[in-house]
């Protein structure tokens, strides 16, 4: 398709375009998150490959979000009816998947870093090519964009950076960035030429100034407005079925009953139910833009001045403010609570986005406290009671949960662990979050933990009643709930046979969160 | 001291200042790393406490570096005498250490983020009080600053930052923001007001600038240029007696032998050694800035690009691009390879700085090989193989040593692992990197482990013939070498008893490498 596309004259290439976003549009109709940000860029995408000679130019996308009309006129059009089903193509960007991704980006704000690299490869080489990413406004709002085009600033190379300004990203965009003069001064503060053009969805005027733009040398940024198209929106779960929608319920009385609250998110409320939470206490949530780091940091400086400071984050984001709760948080010992949405396998967003590292590395930080619910009930249980001890915490209180299904019966009381079976078996199965709920072994007495660090004191007590002790456990690597286990095992006399089912040490591909737990043996 | 320097008029404050500078560099006088960075900034450290109520009004500094004054006239004049040394006083900010230090700042780049969370924090409360950050120049090029200043100008509240401007921060500050009109255009397009302040070390001018900027409400920049003293260069390592030395020295031939091999470092060589060599290679040795996360996704685009990238890095900055390790280099199975300095204890830094957690954080991503060298001829031999096999890499590669002293004797060559005492006892003791040569066991047989991931294949193999293994690990939590061996053992039918020596499950205060070994029971 790419070659019938270059040999198109410029007046061919509306209805070109026009045929590639109905084709689309058919293809992924059922299955649609972020399509609208694809089909903004139509234009702008059928542009770029028109004028330059991709694969060999590089172009970088940040997000795949924008990425849908991209593959579909690189060779992938009919792969998008089986776009993020098992086997089928990935929802983001991917480099193995085609000569024409040269980047992967599933999180935002990496391409212009990727970019400085791409510029320092080819200085050594000699090489060159056209380099350009594509930045949404949204991720612009993520610190590394800034860090990138102030470092390519100093450098002597051609780089163009291409704006993609569709005012709102997956949230509402936060910032003040919100106006061509100001876009201008920021740029050009750090050593780039600034241009603009109003027409993003006309492809033949996009073709124009691109083409121009490639005549330039040095660090250049086209500002493209584009529209979005508002489709309808994707199938979302009902209403009291899943955790985010109880997290949001029982927040929502939290919220009320404790004015003194405030959860701040980078750009995820949307995406996790919590949007008319934020209609209904828009003093108490705050929308920061895509700019975890800072989150975390901001988070404890509220905790710092005596407020009480939730985050609301998903785990694969978590790992960008790593840093942040260990040195602004765990160190000084500041009550912040976090909401970690999405723990354990996302489904079909993929190996970009599964929350299974949070885990590991949470359980290595001091003064750290990590719940993990079973079901609905258990969640709101745990966060009311972490409402109630917020100002007891000596250090930041994790509760994690996974995008899933999940009932909310009679409620509960919080609980650091609860026996599901208990006979007279030698063995133990001790499990936690969901997957507790869907374990079932016969000849085993079973254990879920709510509370996974610090490991109850009960705990020990309960490893000198068994022979072997069996851990089922949604995440990845040498720590965890097993590695926890197997310390204490290691630090005490106790001759006990240990047995972990976790994560094998591989990334994990898009799919169902009931075909990944069964494909890693998480469920039998 | 407080009370007396608001006392004072304010044509009595430069004495008052060169009194307090003058106690200082006597105070400090052998250990003065980063002491200039404070000087810089005594006139106006003297002149904030003069016109702020501080505790109560809040202010925040970015770094530690800029400290030494304000913890002298905030009653740590004497504690001076110990700073950096056991049971002595921090050499950064510290909350517990007094009222004064609002947030604690070890790190680079977090106060922005910090003053937007009091700011939020007192606007729930209605708290009015004045709210200051002072941030250096170079902290300036971290991107969280980014998301602080453009988030906070969305908010309605007054807020004062105050740009330290010495030109030059740790390391040479990298970016463009180097100009008066670049600094206005900047801020102005987050959302600021700017005011600049060029005798930034004459306090009856600073006090007269803050005054009236502190009347003005709104979200306010001083941009505030000082000029650092030139003290004598703090006591360096010998040549030829550090693993810092023998990395240069070995990193001097393979850069000089591939011309393709970059190197980029958030503005971390001069502290290791390895400003020579970019003397030397500046074509192939980068300061980026401070900018970890752009770092490490500029050093995948490189790779992307068929360049040959290697990041220079610390351990404790490590945390800082988790999710850039994950996303953009070990997902994409790139060859990158990591220089990490600074792993394990990091001596009179302190719990800010110790690199005790890039271990465990790294055995849990998929595609990745960490070593770690027990001596410099190790370590040597580890930099030459890296750069032979860079090529086939298929994920990025850790080589990970600490702040110490090392030998070189006769090269070696890379082995995965070595049997360095084998009798006949029925335990092993099981070591990684620097420790190796440290341990002595008389009754056990002991196995350095220079590749710790994956763990060697005839590890396993090694496990089956002993009862009991015994891990010695320079690093926290629940996974790292012990976790990976206790699953490994889990994995097996093996019935062993494993015991681990690690770092507990606390923040470690600053003290000397061997004191802080000894205190957590690692050396005997």
């Amino acid at each position: 398709m790419i070659t019938a596309l270059r040999a198109l004259e410029p007046h061919e290439l509306q209805d070109f375009t026009e045929e590639v976003k109905s084709e689309v549009i058919l293809r992924v109709k059922e299955k649609i998150p972020h399509l609208e940000s694809s089909l903004a860029v139509a234009e702008l995408t059928v542009a770029l490959h028109y004028v330059l000679n991709t694969p060999e130019d590089v172009l970088i996308w940040d997000v795949g979000h924008q990425g849908y009309i991209h593959k579909a006129i690189t060779g992938r059009m009919k792969s998008l009816n089986h776009q993020r089903t098992p086997g089928g193509i990935s929802g983001f960007l991917k480099r193995d998947e085609s000569p024409f991704d040269f980047f992967g980006a599933g999180h935002a704000s990496t391409s212009i870093s990727a970019l400085a690299g791409v510029c320092m490869a080819d200085a050594i080489k000699k090489h060159k090519r056209h380099r350009i990413a594509v930045v949404g406004d949204g991720s612009l709002t993520g610190g590394q964009t800034f860090e990138a085009l102030n470092h390519l600033g100093t450098i002597d190379t051609d780089a163009l950076v291409i704006l993609n300004d569709n005012d709102g990203s997956i949230d509402q965009t936060i910032g003040v960035l919100h106006n061509y003069q100001n876009y201008q001064s920021y740029f050009k503060s750090l050593g780039w030429e600034y241009h603009r053009c109003e027409e993003g969805n006309d492809v033949t005027i996009l073709v124009a100034q691109l083409q121009q733009a490639l005549t330039l040398g040095g660090k250049r940024v086209i500002h493209v407005k584009t529209t979005r198209p508002d489709l309808s929106p994707p199938k979302s779960y009902k209403p009291g079925t899943t955790f985010q929608w109880w997290a949001a319920e029982e927040m929502g009385l939290i919220l009320a009953a404790n004015p003194e609250i405030q959860i701040l998110s980078s750009a995820m409320f949307a995406g996790s139910g919590f949007a008319p939470l934020r209609v209904k206490h828009p003093q108490q949530l705050h929308d920061t833009g895509i700019n975890e780091p800072h989150t975390v940091t901001a988070a404890a400086g509220i905790a710092a001045a005596g407020g009480k400071a939730w985050v609301h984050i998903y785990s694969t984001f978590l790992q960008r403010a790593m840093d942040q709760v260990i040195h602004d948080i765990a160190l000084q010992e500041l009550p912040v609570i976090f909401l970690v949405d999405r723990a354990g396998f996302v489904g079909s967003d993929g190996p970009t986005h599964h929350g299974v590292f949070d885990l590991g590395f949470l359980l290595d930080i001091p003064n750290v406290t990590v719940w993990n619910p079973m079901d609905g009930s258990e969640l709101q249980a745990m966060l009311r009671k972490a409402s109630e001890i917020q100002p007891e915490l000596r250090g930041p209180l994790f509760i994690r949960y996974p995008k899933a299904r999940t009932s909310c019966d009679s409620p509960v009381d919080f609980m650091e662990y609860r026996f599901l079976k208990k006979g007279h078996s030698n063995t133990l199965l001790l499990s936690s979050g969901v997957l507790s709920s869907f374990a079932k072994e016969e000849a085993m007495d079973h254990a879920h933990l709510g509370q996974v660090k610090p490991l109850p004191a009960d705990v020990k007590r309960m490893l000198g009643q068994y022979q072997t002790i069996v851990i089922l456990e949604e995440s990845m690597g040498t720590g965890g709930l097993s590695g926890a286990v197997a310390m204490e095992i290691a630090h005490s006399d106790l001759d006990i046979k240990l047995v972990v089912r976790k994560i094998n040490d591989v990334f994990t591909e898009h799919g169902s969160r009931h075909e990944l737990l069964k494909a890693t043996g998480l469920l039998p």
